[in-house]
């Protein structure tokens, strides 16, 4: 997926957030956004694709605020909120831990909601129906076995996954899983330690991308992880950085599970803002 | 005044409104996004006034996109619903129209509010007070008479500075009035074409600055009305393009009336943001 029009300020209003959470002298948050503005001019093209010029952006600015991780205590928090919130919803079937997998990328677990609040809002999701629905197919496809390779989004979504991953095992036990995460951070991204530290080498073997970029550019990940790619029967592909970066194969393997949350994601689907998705795009 | 980090994405943002409010293909969009974004990052640097390179990156983004004045509309229903709603503050004395001239500069008059609720909204801001209070200097000055210089800002708003006026040649009238507007369209500021059409030629001289640019940057200014600034006695500039433009002058003459509507502006005054001001700099 290319850039839309409006990617281009919701690179620099992002810009500004990494800014004021890393920040505190109004002086070098000025050069700070001045430095992003500058850096984005050079990197958005037509041709661009959204999480690959936003990543390098914000990789840019990391460098030049001198901060790796500007997310880690939101990540921490969100993290500890979502592990909270699992024991609600063990021995979810398998259609609600899919439709989980999905809440998990639409709820923000770290704005200092309350778990009952929250526990609220991810049942609100999952009373929702999916708009575009391939979840038939991909169980098929899971039942005669083979390599899943499934790429995780967001902290603290990542426990939903890890969820799902244990009913699809549970369903599918011929299955065999590949995890993926970043090679480090980048924004509220899954890094493959929060993997590890999630416990997801009970379930599956961990990967990283080889890169700190979000979503999944294959262009830009290690021959290693590749391989890999190509070597997989099916891959679930989750939130919108993924189906960004991975739209454009036009790979009949790839099941994206996401909400639509932006214009641009919507309008380039086709489907409202706010859908949720559980997409194969050979199959529309 | 120099530009505060905040600046920088508060521009690319209303370079998407424009771009919205006059391009319906997503393609033509997306390039006024990517021209803004080069030209933005062109113009912007630490010491730049935020209403002179945000009104040069906005007259550059017209001429990009074919459209010399995207907010016809959008002022033509401003000033309208300001006129009609007139009547209701006829007769106000001198403090009520001060502080209407700033409601002006407040509301929104184009948001398809009813005039009820808008006459509701007007009222709420009458009942504030100023944070900052030099008015009785301000009347005081007026009271000597001489020639005083108004500095308008938006449409819709200069029905109420007009009332203002009026009320200041009531109680002051050895007071030579001159009215400044834009020498033609930009985002929704009124021109001096306003000004004629909203009578001011009854209760002064109206004035171009000989610029399209927000506020009143003297060095963009035309000879006359440069020559015409520094004759003056008093100048009222009215809303946060005029603060500025002349914040940086340490010109006693000048009394700034606004609403510190935004964060760079309030930090830069050092006031909460939302503050109504009626502010001489020389005066603090």
């Amino acid at each position: 997926m290319r850039i839309h029009h409006e990617c281009v300020a919701c690179a620099i209003n992002q810009c500004q957030k990494i800014v004021e959470m890393s920040l505190q002298g109004e002086k070098e948050r000025k050069k700070a956004m001045l430095f992003s503005l500058k850096r984005a001019a050079e990197l958005f093209s037509e041709e661009s694709i959204p999480a690959v010029v936003g990543g390098l952006l914000f990789l840019g600015l990391y460098k030049f605020i001198g901060n790796d991780d500007p997310f880690k205590e939101y990540k921490r928090v969100s993290n500890e909120v979502a592990r909270s919130l699992l024991p609600e919803f063990e021995g979810a079937d398998l259609r609600t831990a899919l439709k989980l997998a999905i809440a998990g990328n639409v709820v923000d677990f770290s704005t200092g909601y309350t778990p009952e609040r929250l526990e609220k809002d991810i049942r609100g999701v999952l009373s929702q129906e999916l708009l575009i629905d391939h979840s038939e197919n991909l169980f098929s496809l899971l039942e005669k076995g083979g390599k899943l390779l499934y790429l995780t989004d967001n902290c603290g979504e990542i426990y939903f996954d890890l969820l799902f991953i244990k009913t699809l095992l549970r369903e599918f036990p011929g299955v065999e899983v590949f995890v993926e995460a970043k090679e480090g951070p980048i924004i509220n991204d899954a890094t493959v330690e929060d993997l590890l530290e999630a416990g997801f080498d009970e379930v599956g073997t961990v990967v990283s991308t080889g890169s700190r970029l979000p979503g999944t550019p294959l262009e830009y990940s290690s021959p290693e992880f590749r391989k890999l790619f190509r070597s997989v029967d099916v891959v679930i592909a989750k939130g919108q950085a993924n189906f960004e970066t991975l739209s454009g194969l036009g790979d009949g393997r790839v099941f994206f599970l996401l909400k639509a949350k932006c214009p641009a994601i919507a309008r380039e689907i086709g489907v409202p803002i706010g859908s949720l998705l559980c997409l194969n795009l050979s199959l529309r």
